[in-house]
């Protein structure tokens, strides 16, 4: 008998608009707006249905619950899905100390996967930190944990500090 | 005007059915079983939309059209869905070399994003390869590349081989 | 006029010995036993004159005074340098929580350099540090750190635990 | 009894000079002089007894012999010593890529060590490789081969290009 089909729909919105004023605002007012539900949530984050966190103390915390549309082939949540929630977390952490006008782009992006991931294990976050930020390089880290503070995965990502023109925006 | 909402809808099958034959089969016939047809395509690649080739040349091919739902706030596909698909392909690579009752566990995965990536760029296909594989440890290489023959991305990542006992599958 | 060479003479002790005892101490008698002097300071730390410091709270540091004889052709210390440091401090903080008869290797090191060092810093300091450790793998993070506490270099590594057969020691 | 001591005396000349050189020629040029002695070996590479390739090929290679002062307190080669030959091997690969007056910083070094290295090994080469080079990042391989084809360890790292100001140097 063929296994049941599963079935999943989800929206988004136009991601041109929030590209413009990612240029526009300061990073900490972009993902304020973001929060708010003033800016659109990023579409990945809505394929994914991972949760983005209020910028309210510094860091920029996602949130997601496993679920079966995550897994990889052998029942476990696949590490692609763990690796954009703490790109997401150490990108957007950075971003929120950045002011308008300076953007920036991920460079290269390491994960450990300490523990494996499913649907037992209920809600986990990610939570980033930067480490180092320089006129042009900035080191990152983020760490995914669960509710009982085991440590799931571990990142760092080295970003590349932008100032962008601004007449052109 | 608030922008026009975006909706998609897809399907993907239990898991569990592939997890249990995952410890039955040689990687190899495990990943031409899922080419064929006669095991579900693991549900993240129908999450993400993202097409695995046939093993027939020994290593695995991945391959995905940008879409907007593959989305960062700035317009650029996330460099979680570009680590997805390279971890895919390294994993897989490696699977197709491994016997029945012997597994693998990503330890770390490493990824340069070098070229962004958006719906203008057509086709990408991510080609894994082993760059050695011991008894306990293997490192894998993926690049993910443009129809044009340009690198958009290029990984590494650290496997754990572990020989499941197949007495209690 | 050609510049005028500098010389410098070392010495080192016969490391077989010590790497004995690796095999019957646990990883902190044996670091302890390096710091006061009973087993011979590893070779590779004499070549580059790095100290090690006691074990005594947990982590073990390591430091050193940058020097001429580390430099690279552009008047930096070279990477190699922070490298051998930071994996030094990273590799010896996850021996120190080990019983004997437990090892571990190096699968991978990544470090990131945050800024150039050379002989004005004056001494430098590598802590390590274990983010988690499992029954085969553990991964430890590191920074390089001055006097006035600015981070130079910051390091993550993944290490396999093995188990060593004692009754062949 | 106390193991006998060993001795090691080295030399090396002044880096200052170099380093302004490094300014003045293109890449290729600075290498071609370094290898021909023109210009003084980096004094890392006399530290470690590592010896520089001719660039005739365009892709720059370094070896060394491994000797006992390049070990670890468990009688092998330090990933340190491993780590400084593949990070020449990538950097100076890149340098010769580039005109007078850029130069280049790594920014990110990432090793995988694949087999134990020690005395009985013999000579070891480390061959760079650019995977990608833009106007501001370039992402570099390379792989540490024994004689008989064997890979002994494998790295990438993210370097920096940075236009310099030919008038001040």
């Amino acid at each position: 008998m063929k296994p049941l089909q599963r079935e999943r729909t989800f929206t988004w919105e136009d991601p041109a608009s929030s590209a413009t004023k990612a240029l526009q605002l300061s990073g900490l007012d972009f993902l304020q707006a973001i929060a708010n539900g003033e800016i659109a949530v990023p579409p990945i984050l809505k394929t994914l249905d991972i949760s983005v966190g209020s910028p309210q103390n510094g860091g920029i915390t996602f949130s997601f619950y496993p679920q079966e549309f995550h897994y990889n082939p052998i029942g476990m949540v696949h590490g692609g899905v763990i690796s954009t929630i703490l790109d997401s977390a150490m990108g957007c952490t950075l971003h929120a100390t950045l002011p308008a006008g300076t953007g920036y782009t991920t460079v290269e992006l390491k994960v450990n996967f300490l523990k494996a991931v499913s649907i037992k294990n209920g809600l986990l976050t990610a939570t980033g930190r930067v480490i180092q930020s320089g006129s042009r390089i900035a080191l990152t880290e983020a760490q995914l944990t669960g509710a009982d503070g085991a440590i799931y995965a571990h990142a760092t990502s080295t970003c590349l500090i932008i100032k962008r023109d601004l007449s052109l925006a």
